[in-house]
């Protein structure tokens, strides 16, 4: 197959765990004699630095002729701590999934038998969790009108959702759910908010399509407890943009290290994949940070074109580097000095030649 | 101290967990020779149900006569699942906190050394942690415009703040934090929503108020992942409406159940303690609905009118229930049977005679 991807790496760690993603890419299109092709474009606060905005023309047009998109992370304490700032690392993400219209943000949640002992929770509490979030990626009150008065001392935004907004993303939730569990959990504030209203009566009027899953509905605050009490409740999570933002990140507590967690974002021409966590800017460039997110995002890139044995060959390196404890040290508390680069290269190396690969 | 207490226990276990609450605010009046009054009045389904309003104008009134409000819980599952009903239980308390502007509510979190083990968290994690998290109550997205379009396919909800909104309850916050430990977090979402945007600038504005103070400020996401992860990190957590409602729930991990936690809210004038837990209507009418959250509730009503002895017997009540297992069945693994009555009882004898108490 070829495919040609446009690789946005970003800010802080983006680069260095992106630049394991592509060997990993690349090293699948060798043992599988596929020829991918990587083109790279700015994004978030280095593109800020170079062209004056967070995602400039070029960038775009590079992910128009792009196949799929790979992306680092964005972000800047200096922007963090001016809130008024007109231009914005985050504009970047967010003009991206707003231009590609990439509404269904899918995030798994899965507890690794390996390093079940990382995780601030107990074993028995998250053992065999296994979640996917249907997370709605291009509306609500992310995207809503913003406003501030004229004297500055008011602010509004607006969190606004359309029936055709959550149906398009609610079909893809409940055929994911069909051919997991069959549960479907909505996300919402019904009992507050005149937007989860419309969530939860779409949802409703769209359930009986779906006969064979079982559709529930919990509020966001219980959710966000539930998530870390008792996760092996949820199959799939169907939620609103902030909310899913929210409960997203929490899951990184189940799974040890939200240096783990994927993500992949849809529209229905244009896929963009990434890891969860931020830029991180105060660890870049000392090999500390944790490839795997970028690695398993770059997994659901080959799952998403179909290519099913290398996207499985790519998770059995992820695994097999748990199981070794080839790790970096948010999760390794074993060997010291296991790089960003070293976790990389063992997954490498792995799928060179999986039957041999051990830590060298 | 004379008090009139005007008592709203609710639904669900709404009046089991406040008649404990009454009981033992019975007992203190009785040993420090106050004279508490306590008059009852009718919200949330309950309300709709005998006068067709969830806050009806008479226990508005009883209310306002009141030098406070104790508050149990409401909510109804046929509600629940019928988002779209104009007449909803969650008006009575809603309407309440606009009624009376309990702009500030006190949220505390703290993990009970002799319950440890009942938190899904491990232990080492979740020792030592005492947060108070004041969460904005009477604006954000909770209060703003709701619409829904005629043809019933877009609804929006607003979310405003104003500088006056955010100075008001930052100032109570930050007068917090100096008698405690002298750290806040301010958790918003500023690199993506307007009115967050201005949470940030207002604290920032305001820090140099309170040098003592040592301000940060934290993304709604991570400070979820953060609460379950390192709590300990947390002194006073300062946020608005809906992301206090999320990390508030959230917080009944840490403590081991949602069951023990607290909440207090207040106007420049009017105070409104209440449970954080809901109806939980299933759970109603068995005897196993934790009145400890409802308890310690009436002993923040206490602290709130300086009667700081009095509070303190309570807690002790409390701390010593808890060290002997005098508990309802969501944090009870020893005992059988202990109902919430028993649990009232325990703490009400504890009081009467606090040198001698021991199940009976
Ligand atoms: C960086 C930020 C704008 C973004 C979001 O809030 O969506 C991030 O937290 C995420 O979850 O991808
Ligand atoms: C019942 C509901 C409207 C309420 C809220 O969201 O504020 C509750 O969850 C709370 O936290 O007091």
């Amino acid at each position: 197959m070829k495919l040609n991807i446009a690789v946005l790496p970003g800010d802080g760690i983006g680069p260095e765990v992106t630049a394991q993603a592509v060997k990993v890419l690349k090293a699948i299109a060798m043992e599988f004699n596929h020829v991918f092709t990587f083109d790279y474009g700015v994004v978030g606060a280095s593109a800020i630095e170079k062209t004056g905005v967070a995602l400039p023309q070029e960038t775009i047009a590079l992910c128009e002729k792009a196949d799929a998109i790979l992306f680092g992370a964005i972000g800047n304490a200096v922007y963090d701590m001016d809130p008024m700032a007109k231009i914005r690392p985050e504009q970047g993400l967010l003009g991206l999934r707003k231009t590609f219209d990439l509404y269904a943000d899918v995030r798994p949640v899965i507890a690794y038998e390996d390093i079940l002992d990382k995780s601030s929770l107990k074993k028995k509490q998250i053992k065999d969790t296994d979640i996917l979030i249907y997370r709605e990626l291009t509306s609500g009150i992310y995207f809503g009108e913003k406003t501030f008065s004229d004297d500055g001392n008011t602010a509004t935004d607006t969190c606004q959702y359309t029936r055709f907004q959550i149906e398009r993303i609610a079909h893809l939730a409940f055929i994911a759910a069909q051919k997991r569990k069959r549960k479907l959990t909505l996300v919402d504030k019904a009992n507050v908010l005149a937007s989860s209203k419309l969530w939860r009566k779409v949802i409703q009027e769209m359930a009986p399509q779906y006969p064979d899953v079982a559709v529930s509905y919990m509020y966001i605050d219980k959710a966000a407890m539930e998530l870390a009490i008792n996760p092996r409740q949820f199959d799939v999570i169907l939620t609103e943009n902030m909310f899913g933002d929210i409960l997203s990140e929490l899951a990184g507590v189940i799974v040890g290290s939200i240096g783990l967690l994927a993500s992949a974002s849809f529209s229905d021409k244009k896929a963009m994949f990434q890891p969860i966590h931020g830029a991180y800017n105060k660890a870049s460039n000392q090999g500390i940070a944790n490839p795997i997110a970028a690695i398993l995002s770059a997994a659901m890139l080959l799952d998403h074109f179909e290519l099913y044995d290398e996207a499985s060959l790519v998770k059995e390196g992820v695994d097999k580097s748990l199981k070794l404890h080839i790790t970096t040290p948010d999760l390794n508390t074993k060997y010291e000095h296991i790089t960003t680069i070293k976790v990389g290269d063992f997954i490498e190396d792995f799928i060179n030649n999986p039957d041999e690969t051990n830590l060298n």
